[in-house]
């Protein structure tokens, strides 16, 4: 950042435009007219406009404005707000887009910015930093900060130290609610919002939690500890995020006691980060399911090609193995052309099919609704789906190939095969997800490529197999 | 619900066997052990066991409970359990589990269980119900409950006005914090638990909102409207649920107020139902993708087939728009068989590299990332996947198939078909998605069928019209 950016000659004299108050379109993208002034404002370094409108945002609302403007127009935009730029709006973009702004940045600008910010945020922040940088940044900041940072980052990725907020409220339990009232009016290191206190031992060792609104409700006399309530849900610090979420949903909870090995509180997880890890949960199971990796809408075209390829390349040698059974037939195939016509229908549908049971069973068991207790009776009704669709739609497909082709063989040949390939779809869309979950592998990440194998594989071989034999064929 | 099951003679004599205190096993299902115990105890009509050790289950533990013992035992359980049983739990099963043991309650059991409900948690058991047992229900509450209720039920389903809860704390903005702490300590018709307290003026129109810590935090004389803030976040109650939802995850709010159509207060969203609601929107999308619509796993095997038909019977017609292309091409088939063993291929991947590009675009929708701004820059860049993959599977794809059939010409055209499938796979993928979304259709319901239908078509005309031309044959 140059000396000369920082300060230029603010156009006092020129009436600035009016930003609208709501920043959003309909369709919940940021409003064009918006954008053209934002970006008018940064071409003509209006610092005067951007402090009002922009620096003015919420956290989340400049992240999107943030993703909706050029990159050059974001380095510019961070480069002219210099401390006036809310850093907690990082959290709130892509991280290609989150490097990149971070990468324009200082370190000195980084570290003021940081200072500013929660310790949650600044650990979202700082964990994509290489090394070397996060070093230079915690070096600049104060010791107690620098301390607290680096014992979360110590923590592995993803768990619910990572992501735990530092600075939280605690009394001992035997102080009444008008001294624990008197300490809140009073110290001024508090933390700047919170929505419970936490009661400790004077070795730091959690004792229990107070809602905010018992203390409130209570005079001033009574003692803490006989309104505090036990915490069975203190979370340790090295627990995965994704159970610490599972935890918090279950029981309705809107922040959790974070403790290390010896019981002692290290910080707190609120309700706001494990929402979005919820979000990022499911958007992951999505994903997998679609057979894309981890991501990003900002990623590039290279990246995203790698990032698909596996799954493309697993299907290529299940498609080969499919191709294999067909070619096991081209006698018959070569005799009755209406065979290849049609096998690709009879695939189709049991592929479908399989995939239908196949996201059920998956959610079922990201949800932990399916388990060892109801998986016998889940495991029949999928049967009985397969046989029940397979009898419907195996009519349907034979009486339609059957005028179609004037040849009643061939409409019963195909109907008994898609019988017979709907029961398989049903069974691999249930079977495969529950071995895979059973062998510890992510039934999100592989179902689909072996479900789609059988469907294919039982589709090409069950039609084909009866045409050969029914037509008395031989290779 | 009879006499006789309401009191029986309580073992005493007997020493209760120890449940676990963790009624969870490792893979996150109820422990068996606890279920052995629990059905022992039902038959057996040991109140005490089950007052002792399933009564005092939290909400969502009983709720797992109640889905992993026979539908029998669940009837009994809630008959021995009486008024001890806590509907709360109805709020965590399935709806078919939820209905079913409704429909064993007398009106009048489940009009006194209801009574003891937040409002929100009440509204969610009796918008299921049917009208005639809902009035005769909601005729047996306290006056000011009923009109509650029914003022809540009046609003569109899944609407804010339907989740939100209806009791909450509300003071006149001229108060001071030590009028309000007082009134909070001396006032019995508050709910049991708040976390905003909400300014309101005379005629009950939403002026602001409170955080209790800083209601804490300020000195006694400190008047209300200095410390409360403007609520920019107050929702319509009208307002769909999914919409409320983004709100709250956007400004990571706890709790919003639900405002009438004359801005006044009628109620307060939580966090936590939120959760809910996300967590089921997030499901619906992924469901919808698999092709299944609003199933659950207690559904039975005649309502899960219908309702896993209609996508089926759109994928039948597509299949026979596939087939009608490849029959085109009969002739060409008849002479090269090895068309008809490698044809699935190019169309299966095609359709996995489109459903892989599909799931992104759609996830992308669903979360508002990929708007106007952004979508021309995400349609070339998954263009540019496109042919990226499909030249490295084309060429793959080629040489595998020109050394199976010895034939450098079939090696050509599957790698040339490939490529041309791939590139159409990609720009379906994305396409699709943003046109019905920008016509009003949900996305994630209809895209997978248009796209597999274009990668099917697209792959059998490409590789079999490509090979008829290039080998010259005529039909």
């Amino acid at each position: 950042m140059t000396d000369r950016d920082d300060d230029p000659v603010a156009p006092e004299d020129m009436k600035p435009a009016e930003a609208p108050s709501d920043i959003y379109a309909e369709d919940g993208s940021v409003r064009s007219d918006f954008l053209t002034m934002v970006g008018a404002a940064i071409a003509d370094r209006d610092l005067l406009f951007l402090r009002k409108n922009v620096a003015r945002l919420h956290e989340s609302e400049l992240g999107d404005l943030l993703e909706s403007i050029l990159p050059e127009q974001r380095h510019a935009l961070v480069r002219l707000l210099g401390s006036d730029f809310d850093m907690t709006a990082l959290t709130e973009v892509d991280e290609g887009i989150r490097l990149d702004i971070v990468d324009q940045m200082s370190n000195e600008q980084i570290a003021a910015g940081i200072g500013e910010l929660d310790s949650d945020d600044a650990v979202y922040i700082l964990e994509d930093l290489d090394d070397e940088d996060r070093e230079d940044i915690l070096s600049q900041l104060p010791f107690t900060e620098r301390v607290r940072l680096m014992r979360a980052l110590d923590y592995p990725e993803s768990s619910a130290g990572r992501r735990m907020q530092t600075e939280f409220v605690a009394v001992p339990p035997f102080w009444t609610v008008g001294q624990t009232i008197d300490y809140l009016r009073e110290e001024e290191e508090l933390p700047d919002s919170f929505t419970q206190i936490f009661v400790i031992d004077p070795t730091f060792k959690l004792v229990g939690a107070l809602d905010l609104d018992k203390v409130l409700r209570a005079k001033r006399q009574v003692k803490i500890e006989t309104i505090m309530h036990e915490t069975n849900h203190s979370i340790p610090a090295e627990m995965d995020q994704e159970e610490a979420a599972q935890l918090f949903e279950q029981y309705d909870l809107l922040s959790a006691a974070v403790v290390d090995d010896n019981g002692r509180l290290v910080g707190v997880l609120t309700i706001d980060d494990v929402v979005d890890v919820i979000q990022e949960e499911a958007e992951e199971d999505l994903l997998r399911l679609g057979g894309v990796g981890d991501e990003e809408l900002s990623d590039s075209i290279a990246s995203t090609s790698r990032s698909r390829v596996p799954w493309l390349a697993v299907n290529l040698i299940t498609a080969f193995l499919s191709a294999s059974v067909i070619s096991l037939f081209d006698a018959t195939i070569q005799q009755i052309v209406a065979l290849a016509i049609l096998m690709p229908a009879v695939a189709g549908m049991g592929g479908n099919a399989g995939s239908q049971t196949m996201t059920v069973s998956v959610r079922a068991l990201a949800t932990k609704s399916l388990d060892i207790h109801n998986a016998a009776r889940i495991i029949r009704r999928e049967a009985g789906v397969g046989i029940l669709n397979g009898m419907l739609f195996g009519c349907a497909i034979g009486v339609v190939a059957g005028i179609w082709f004037q040849d009643i063989h061939i409409g019963g040949i195909i109907a008994t095969a898609m019988c017979l390939n709907m029961l398989a779809a049903a069974l691999a869309g249930i079977l495969i997800p529950l071995v895979l979950d059973k062998f510890g592998a992510d039934p999100a990440v592989s179902s689909a490529v072996f479900v789609t194998a059988v469907t294919d594989i039982v589709g090409f071989f069950a039609f084909l197999g009866i045409a050969t034999w029914w037509y008395g064929i031989s290779g």
